[in-house]
């Protein structure tokens, strides 16, 4: 890769900012972690214990830290900090800018678009992928590899979808008859995506049974989730690996999920709650909440009961 | 959509049923939720607390509702409500008649069938799947997009196997040896897949070692669930989504396996038994019995723990 | 298939045995389990509570067992008992010799490699597979079908891929900015996966964000595992199915991680440790210790909690 001058990084920051040490004649031509660095790496230190660890132990010279970070003096000889407020969202801006593979708008020649699919022309579609009837995919939006997105899915601009995703598969509602039998409930409801949404590798979307089944503006969902009928995930809200969301739960803004939860169907979790991993969440959460536990409970109650179980050894 | 007369819609109710109520010149062109609905909608009512809550605010007029529902006065004057023993099952049937979209049998140009694979002319087979050798698909089944049937898999009539899914894949099996790798056990067993069952997408069937899986008639298996070599999922049982089941496990008829359920390998779970959500299974479950928890244990002893845990705080 | 003589089966057993019983003229054309076996079926028993069960329910007359073994004498007269060490490893060794499929190395023509791929030729690369761009395969590995191999992907030598597979999927990691928005943080990275390494069905992997996502030599992850990014699996250690490592999460070598754990992310797991079905491991766990419960714990601590629990009862 080209060098990039330390002033070209500057010039594209866009937050407040100071520098410390030696700037005179940095330049950058890769990023990577603290430990793998070399001379003409840009790096980023997390506010930790460890940070002088790290520190001691890089050979970068450039490098994104926190601007209540107390650079040892030593270090101001050699190295050019750049001081920010949240140097890992500087850090991940200039990566996106330098460093990442920029998208191409083209749809591989094996994947299959339904004719009554409207497909934006601006969108990436990767191979093996197959976008079915009443389909709607908005500007900028990039679905990877060996996805299936059925009937009636309507995807916003510059959505994110991985490899192997299911959207709009038949939700999984029965009702047994007095022979024991189970009749399928059908499903006739669609989905929709809306902008800015992420969604994780073999992660599945079943479609609504009446209703849809929603993903609000920026929420992010990771590898392996399943997501039930008519769930509605709240904008901006975070939702990690191997989660299950019973049907028709709704999940508030700017919610934090951890991995491995499992919601209960039919249940409300409120705006800017976080639910901590492995929990198996049976009840409503109030707004700005943090839950956690088998079954869950309010923070507090939870680090009472665990003190509690210590206490009886 | 055309509308549908209510006399049409009396005509394909196979139970029971008494009107109540306006029948007068009812006709209905859509079904959805309470909420959702508008003068012309077909929708059922559920038999909870909300029940009136529901009813207040729908303006839907066609009505589906359980038989001993009484009915505020209010109400008759302008809608019909027509009484059933089950609701769900009545209105789930009138939905699959009127509304559903009905299957194609197509082998759509992208799936690969293996030459010596039987596969019934009555069949649907999606975009990018493929069928191995060995493979046998009866009438009326359905198979969507991007799914992986390996070899030696029987599929009985009238399956339904969502996107995503992979059977007969080689299970996981290994003895360490001296030098501490592993050997895999060779699995050449394969898959048994009855008549009625279903399969969630991005589910993965793994195929014998020695022996057969087996998932026997109307068993429903969800989204992203493992199901490991030589187990055995009973008749007309609901396994739900993110569910894992090890190795050689047998489930028997008509059981409740929640969301988010693991079982161990090697355990028998009785017939017409219910296992909570999350739930960690590591013995056998007699016949009926309810049981929940971490590990699991029988529905009274897991209720009388959670209470004492209560007490602890 | 065809008969096999018994002198042709014991030159393939490459560990110290012995032969008890009666050996004339024994040939095998089949291996299954004790129940389902023939007169000429090769099985292998288990040293259970149950092998006198086993043995008494089969019509198998050439049985693998332990050198211990002390067998009844009433059998000896018409069956032949092959003594060994280890009886699953010499079982599964000769099953692999005799009757396994030997994998064809061909590239299916619906798969689609990219052109600066570098694919040995003596591999196998499954339908609707992907093979993207800067991605290595080494020479006896397997690919099944489905799979979405992203760039940057370097694959050992006799590697074995399930169907479904993504890896290099974009890792999860964001940052929220001052408007409540999460912005990406870029994926730089790759995967490494190693020599005889096994990937089970719809398991994803994610690239790393600046180093790679390691899975080291001989280590076998089962179905429907998230592996996330920076992750590194040791040696010849196991993960089974729907397991959810957490990103930058190291496990060491020789380490057993049952079904449905889930490991916190940026921790790590000693050698030869050994996780419990279910475990949310949240802290490093010292090498060579067992550990299970949600929290998870030291095996000692976990039981004396169960038993204390089960006093509260």
């Amino acid at each position: 890769m080209k060098a990039i001058k330390l002033d070209k990084i500057i010039k594209k920051i866009n937050d407040d900012f100071s520098i410390s040490g030696n700037a005179h004649s940095k330049t950058i031509d890769n990023t990577t972690t603290p430990a793998a660095a070399n001379k003409k790496s840009l790096i980023w230190l997390k506010s930790s214990e460890k940070i002088l660890e790290h520190l001691n132990n890089t050979a970068a010279e450039v490098i994104i830290c926190r601007k209540d970070f107390d650079v040892p003096v030593e270090f101001l000889k050699s190295k050019c900090f750049i001081k920010v407020e949240n140097p890992k969202l500087t850090f991940l801006r200039l990566v996106d800018y330098f460093f990442s593979e920029k998208p191409v708008y083209k749809i591989h020649s094996s994947a299959i678009i339904s004719p009554n699919a409207k497909v934006n022309k601006k969108v990436s579609i990767g191979p093996h992928t197959f976008i079915g009837g009443e389909v709607v995919i908005g500007k900028g939006t990039i679905i990877r590899g060996n996805c299936f997105i059925s009937n009636k899915v309507i995807i916003g601009q510059n959505v994110f979808i991985n490899a192997g995703v299911v959207i709009g598969s038949e939700g999984f509602g029965y009702s047994r008859n007095d022979k024991g039998e189970l009749e399928k409930f059908p499903h006739i409801g669609g989905v929709i995506i809306e902008d800015e949404v992420e969604i994780g590798a073999n992660t599945c979307i079943d479609r609504g049974t009446l209703g849809d089944t929603i993903i609000r503006k920026g929420a992010k969902v990771d590898n392996l989730v399943h997501v039930a009928h008519n769930v509605d995930i709240g904008k901006h809200s975070l939702v990690i690996a191997n989660t299950m969301i019973g049907g028709s739960t709704v999940i508030g803004d700017e919610c934090w999920v951890a991995p491995s939860v499992s919601l209960m169907n039919g249940i409300k979790i409120g705006n800017k709650s976080t639910i901590g991993m492995s929990a198996l969440v049976t009840k409503d959460i109030p707004e700005g909440e943090t839950w956690a536990g088998v079954p869950a409970q309010p923070m507090d109650k939870f680090i009472a009961l665990q003190k509690k179980l210590k206490n009886l050894l």
